[in-house]
């Protein structure tokens, strides 16, 4: 090994990244090695408060440094939608579009027999204790256009028939077999307009 | 910003680096978010440590933890062989080789008129300096086959004609105008090998 430790251990760190091969670890940490000491310590420093000050929003799931989260707190947010997503990144794809002015729910994953998650595995019984108010009215599934996002969407559906809630699944419109997140303004914007009750 | 502030300062710090734009920041921001703990702070630490604890040998000016480096502190080297490279990616290329067993001058840069880079603004009165007493006697210029390199090869061969001293240059088996960190064992090896006197 021909480099001094610190600096073989910041490549280790980098190739824990996803897509970061041994190459790009190398170019990266010598990069590190010519920033400011400012910078790097900001670096270090934004990585330790990531871990530590995100943690997710104890009514909706999505991530925040507050509790509730910024969207559940919003007093001009209609609090009687609420549109039920996979992951957190698809709020924040969501809230990008800046046309839903609902509120949340984070699943924290999908329904797949194939890896073994079951309805209990991810965040349903929160939602139906959210629902217990009675302030919603409509239920949005924005799980993603897959397999496992089709089927949450339907069991979710099915789970709430009792309820009298109205629940809508988002579209169509975004791309079968994509990743919601990845979804333009315009494809997520066109898919949540043309949503349809279940 | 729809990003919860210690993220999205990750988010930032990430985009920093080189290659690193908006979207890959944000996916390797939230893969951070997903890491255990204790590989963050080890990131964290390792970011800190390469800052603190890595600076250049007085000697060779190769990067380091320890001073001199393990290169100028290894008795079984070579020391009547010097070779001199641009920079210390270029010392961890040569050793990948595992066929020189001299010492290194790391000169931090070449001389190049168009960016303002003279001799004066590179480590080559240090080399002069190691030169003095007389246990070296050859010195491989190993710069880089571009025009900057290839300058810097003459300038400080025209210098070191006087002292008598062997000066080699690194022959062209390295692709001209590319980057002596690039290239891969076995053309180093050749290029080291045809290496002729100037
Ligand atoms: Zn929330
Ligand atoms: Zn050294």
């Amino acid at each position: 090994m021909h480099y001094p430790e610190p600096l073989s251990k910041l490549i280790d760190s980098f190739m824990k990244l996803p897509g970061i091969g041994p190459k790009t670890a190398a170019r990266l940490a010598f990069h590190v090695l010519a920033m400011k000491e400012d910078t790097v310590l900001e670096f270090a420093k934004a990585l330790v408060d990531v871990k530590r000050h995100i943690h997710y929003c104890t009514i909706c799931g999505h991530i925040t440094d507050t509790d509730p989260c910024y969207i559940c707190k919003d007093e001009r947010r209609d609090r009687t939608t609420i549109c039920v997503v996979q992951d957190p990144k698809d709020v924040i794809a969501m809230e990008r579009m800046k046309e839903y002015n609902g509120l949340y729910h984070v699943l924290h994953g999908a329904i797949s027999p194939m890896e073994g998650i079951g309805p209990e595995d991810i965040k349903i019984a929160e939602l139906l204790t959210r629902l217990q108010d009675e302030t919603v009215q409509e239920v949005i599934l924005a799980t993603d256009p897959n397999i496992e996002g089709e089927a949450t969407a339907m069991y979710i559906s099915r789970l709430l028939k009792p309820t009298g809630i109205k629940v809508t699944r988002i579209a169509h419109g975004l791309p079968v077999g994509g990743d919601l997140e990845y979804a333009d303004e315009v494809t997520l914007s066109k898919a949540l307009e043309g949503r349809r009750e279940l």
